[in-house]
């Protein structure tokens, strides 16, 4: 009778602990966004594994949740799935040519006509802070990604531009190739204690 | 004897399942980084308590793992706890009155002489994704945080560099209040679908 009480606590224990066990393995599926800020690489090399319309969604969706000035949003996104079309945005830029391995393709566009006061730098500054989003949450999903810059090359802007047919008074600050990493890339430390003043600027 | 081997295989159970649930709090800690990326708001009510200096060191830690072009990484923080220059800073900025509860107060610094082509665009750039990885690096640890502007407003910067002795040829980009939230700031749903171009821009 001893032994009858002291099975079921236990049996009781042991379910509890097993259920909090499948929770936790639920929750890691993404994991921690401390983790995740510090796992985040630039990724370049790509298997060539396509990559899913609703993941790509999602993505933008972290884009969404960044903050803008006076929250005016001043931003959209053009997602290339199309092969030929990647292609051909590789084509015209030299620091993309990962863009053959990658699943896709999100171009972030700032426009200042929607920004705070109308102004260029808060356009750019919201469209960044998108981006980030968009880096990290690719990181989040499983999937690699990488800022290649656009802005503020006037050549590279207009060769976008053409590409995807976006007018001219919208900015396309980068190209971001979203994929399936190989697993080479891996993420660099940059903690430098040098670049934290404390209280006051010291040189 | 019966009752005693399923004793102690239960028993192995329930240690197994106690060890994991540990496992399980621990982990759940900091949320996973899309719920992170969605709960972000920005902050405007603190509760005045201070923020450890620990802290504040990981959150700047956290910025400091952003992208930069051509890891440049062009920046600096000035963290400022000090009560007396906590109020000074907002004697000087109208739209970051909200000092006067928070714990610290960290100004993300871009400096074009260290950025790639020493491009002031690729500066504040590259600061803005360290920006936005210090505001979610707040969230998770359970702090709030906003982005209040000091640039491109050229009497902000005047008036930060001033306070915190940053030089003439460094952009102080923001100040970022960070303190415990009283809980009624919520975070928006911003996503909009017209802001998906799927392929190519459509107007």
């Amino acid at each position: 009778m001893r032994y009858a009480k002291f099975f079921i606590v236990l049996l009781v224990a042991g379910f509890a602990g097993f259920s909090s066990y499948s929770f936790a393995v639920e929750e890691v599926k993404v994991p921690d966004a401390m983790t995740v800020i510090h796992s985040r690489k630039s990724v370049r090399n790509f298997t060539g594994q396509s990559v899913d319309k609703k993941m790509l969604e999602k993505i933008v969706r972290a884009g969404m949740a960044a903050p803008t000035a006076v929250n005016m949003q001043p931003w959209a996104f053009v997602i290339v799935i199309d092969r030929a079309a990647l292609d051909s945005l590789a084509s015209v830029l030299p620091y993309a040519k990962m863009l053959d391995k990658a699943g896709a393709a999100i171009v972030v566009c700032a426009i200042p006509a929607k920004a705070y006061g109308g102004s260029k730098e808060f356009a750019v500054i919201d469209s960044t802070c998108a981006s980030e989003n968009i880096l990290l949450a690719a990181e989040a999903l499983g999937l690699g990604a990488l800022w290649t810059a656009v802005y503020p090359d006037e050549g590279r802007m207009d060769a976008v531009r053409e590409k995807l047919g976006i007018p001219e008074d919208v900015i396309p600050l980068n190209v971001i190739p979203v994929g399936y990493p190989t697993g080479v890339d891996k993420p660099k430390d940059k903690y430098n204690s040098e670049n934290i003043k404390w209280e006051r600027w010291q040189p």
